[in-house]
């Protein structure tokens, strides 16, 4: 794709990704990333607080667009419903072409548990941000809590798909199939007792 | 209830909150909550690896009976429900008689977002330690992260209710009530659209 001007945070964050994934997170320097990227240190703490930071760029404007969707949705969704459409939208315009760098970071994080820490706690703010939005929305906490759960599960599911190699589906395609296993496991009935001889 | 040995993880774990409640997690030292216990450092730090784990030292406990209960369960139950009827068992056993500590527990870790990262540290191992008991039981690592993170789901909601002033009924009440709420809201299906005029 053309750009029209040099991303500085895109430079960044793909030069930290190689960098982490040849000789790991604990041992690579900002001052190694920003010799990749061709930048300064400066412009480096211009948009991120520190080297863990680098991978979590996307989180707030991720966060941003997946609330700004609910809110703009369809009302006659269901707040779980609602949510997966939003995701959806979301992966599709913002997720989907960046494939290749999300699942290298992926593995980067599934190797340091520091940056897992921080992943959780990201992922956790984000469902509290979406039980707001529904709770505002359908007026019950306690259907909001969960309805934000169960779209974060589904998403998760449909991420470990998206994720692995050799996978083509996109991750909007991935995600009602991930709604619909999550409904049947909900949905899973006791075997019936065998009947007495 | 009369205890044949006095129990010196209990009463440092029952200092440490008190101390935490009255003047907050960082400004307490462990200096300060083995006087409050009548104990040493020396088994402060036998039994913890420093102040964070204090909060902790019922995790490793919890995960184990929960995945023993699971592991001993009927097979003949969905793999949701023997995860929820587990929680159901270990609720009785280890958690009823301590809601007070629990509940202040609670409210501490809300209050500082460090020990709110240990503790979703804590949640996703013990939600893939079920996953990996699930998946060895039925066979499907999908069904098994879903039912796994829906039981997890269903907890925290039975659990946000039990630490609440004034909540009367027990955990192992809840846990049912909140099984049946996520399945509510997993299953609505949309409105229909208004037919044209």
């Amino acid at each position: 794709m053309p750009r029209w001007k040099p991303d500085a945070v895109e430079r960044l964050q793909t030069a930290a990704l190689e960098l982490f994934d040849e000789q790991g997170f604990e041992r690579t320097t900002v001052a190694e990333i920003v010799q990749r990227a061709g930048l300064t240190q400066r412009t480096f703490f211009n948009h991120f607080a520190d080297k863990r930071e680098v991978l979590f760029g996307l989180s707030a404007e991720l966060q941003q667009e997946i609330i700004g969707e609910i809110a703009a949705g369809d009302d006659a969704l269901p707040p779980l419903d609602a949510v997966v459409r939003a995701l959806e939208v979301v992966a599709d315009k913002m997720l989907e072409n960046r494939r290749a760098v999300v699942t290298r970071r992926y593995a980067v994080i599934a190797a340091n548990p520091e940056l897992q820490e921080r992943e959780l706690s990201k992922n956790a703010a984000l469902t509290e941000a979406i039980a707001a939005v529904l709770h505002a929305r359908c007026g019950d906490p306690e259907t909001a809590f969960l309805a934000a759960g169960a779209a974060m599960l589904a998403q998760q599911a449909a991420f470990r798909k998206w994720t692995r190699p050799g996978e083509t589906r996109t991750l909007r395609d991935l995600l009602p199939d991930a709604l619909h296993s999550l409904r049947t496991t909900v949905n899973q009935a006791p075997v019936d007792p065998p009947l007495p001889p």
